[in-house]
């Protein structure tokens, strides 16, 4: 089978295409990515997506590419969305114009759910969304447009909302990641005190080998038009991901609230239900939590 | 008061600004448009947005631009899509960046509501939206956005759902013109047949008079943040406005159905509820759809 990946060499794109190859030597793969080797393509150039979907004809498309920070998206919110909602938005009509009978996976975002109660969790697929930042916007167009053209279009199309991310080889604009970052720099003393944003929101974090197996269940046995949250339905504080940290470093952190991390509009609960991806297509998370922190910690040590 | 009006030159901008100088004839009116005379401006330009904004910094911002046929965002969805909702985040962009304090009119759509049963109807402020068109989905982002921006930026927006628009002037895109252009046609014997879509939909049609007093009372004292019906609150098929047409012409139609004017997904009935903005600013529509059709009529045969 041929895939098709944007955003190839982004964080999830290397594990993907790990992934795929892992459970299909065999398969070709189209990476494109506005850099580095590979395909370069910017998706913001309509004619060149027709181009590509006309003359690659992938079986699947999965599009990982995505400006996926929600603190970015408030200091350039345009920005958020062009490379977002336009993106995706020209890889559709990419795929409507040549014909290709292409599936395509649609990853969104647990931001689409926006701001809930705690009696309103964990987030099912049939909560409300309530987008509550420009990237939430953007994802939430960004399904909606996915559903237009399986309907109108009669693309074959499977969309995700995806929460939180944890692995090695993230950058360190997510939170996951700036923590454990900053726990290597304490433990090797080139660094005093741990900088927090908010550290009592509650999210749910899901290890990324976790999240690209997730993605090749849903293209291989997804149906059609339909959501599926990929979560590890557990929700965990940044409090309680520091003390974890703190148990895998051997240091105590001195914690000093940075007001730059902290947002206009913060979500204080996002926890999933993964109930419908694992009853229809009997994936589950395989690595905990713990697993996914010292793969992290290890990660920035070793730099 | 200073208001700029985005989209001056279209349809319902000629009708807003002579509603406007009719309520406050010392008012001073920035009508931009991306042609025509006033201030010449593309929207998808986000720094012309904004060093417009900056230097006019009006007290109102009435946003009309729009590519607002669901028709022809099917065939064209992707310019459909920047035509509504990035054109839109780049005047809140500018109004954000210039920290104008400019009260924005986001004018949206009834289409945002989606595919609905009868019994779901009428459509409130409170009913879940469910776009079905490329144009309904920019509607939904656009509306969104302004949302994010009055929360997370601290904009005065207000918000309308803007349901089916009548009158003199209006393009033949839109089905009422088209009938009324076709009768006058039909009237004055240059035409055999009235080439018609589903004349089975059910629709809310206000006339543009009325819509441009509604905005004007928004302006003045809609609440910050909420979002309004702009409706007749009356359900009308298009076999009806067939029906009218008839009675004003004095002509019986031979019917043809043009398989070009059916939709890919059609709304079978679209009728609004426009309680909250006549019980909050007590507008009421002030033409009956007879009157509103006798003048679409009168339009075009004048032509």
């Amino acid at each position: 089978m041929k895939y098709l990946v944007t955003g190839a060499h982004g964080f999830v794109g290397s594990y993907l295409i790990r992934e795929i190859l892992k459970r299909e030597p065999g398969a070709t793969i189209v990476a494109v990515d506005r850099h580095g080797a590979g395909t370069r393509l910017d998706l913001l150039d309509l004619d060149a997506c027709t181009a590509l979907l006309d003359s690659e004809r992938p079986d699947y498309l999965i599009h990982l590419a995505s400006l996926s920070s929600v603190a970015a998206s408030w200091h350039d919110p345009v920005a958020s969305f062009t490379n977002n909602t336009n993106i995706f938005l020209n890889v559709l009509e990419g795929v409507r114009r040549s014909s290709a009978k292409t599936r395509v996976l649609s990853v969104g975002s647990s931001e689409e759910y926006g701001i809930v109660t705690p009696d309103q969790l964990p987030l099912r697929e049939t909560s409300p969304l309530r987008p509550a930042s420009p990237y939430a916007v953007a994802r939430v167009a960004q399904e909606q447009l996915g559903e237009v053209y399986m309907r109108g279009y009669g693309l074959d199309i499977v969309a995700t909302r995806s929460f939180n991310h944890v692995g090695a080889g993230q950058t360190d604009q997510f939170v996951i990641s700036a923590l454990g970052k900053q726990f290597a720099e304490l433990a090797k003393g080139t660094r005093d005190t741990l900088s927090v944003g908010t550290t009592s929101v509650v999210r749910d974090f899901l290890d990324v080998r976790d999240v690209v197996a997730a993605y090749c269940a849903l293209l291989a046995r997804g149906q059609r038009g339909e959501v599926y949250n990929v979560c590890s339905g557990r929700g965990v504080s940044i409090a309680d991901v520091i003390a974890m940290f703190e148990t895998i470093s051997g240091v105590r952190a001195t914690v000093a609230v940075d007001p730059s991390r902290v947002r206009p509009v913060e979500n204080a609960f996002v926890v999933g239900s993964n109930e419908k991806i694992t009853r229809e297509l009997g994936w589950h998370p395989a690595y905990s939590l713990e697993e996914s922190l010292r793969s992290v910690y290890e990660y920035w040590y070793g730099r």
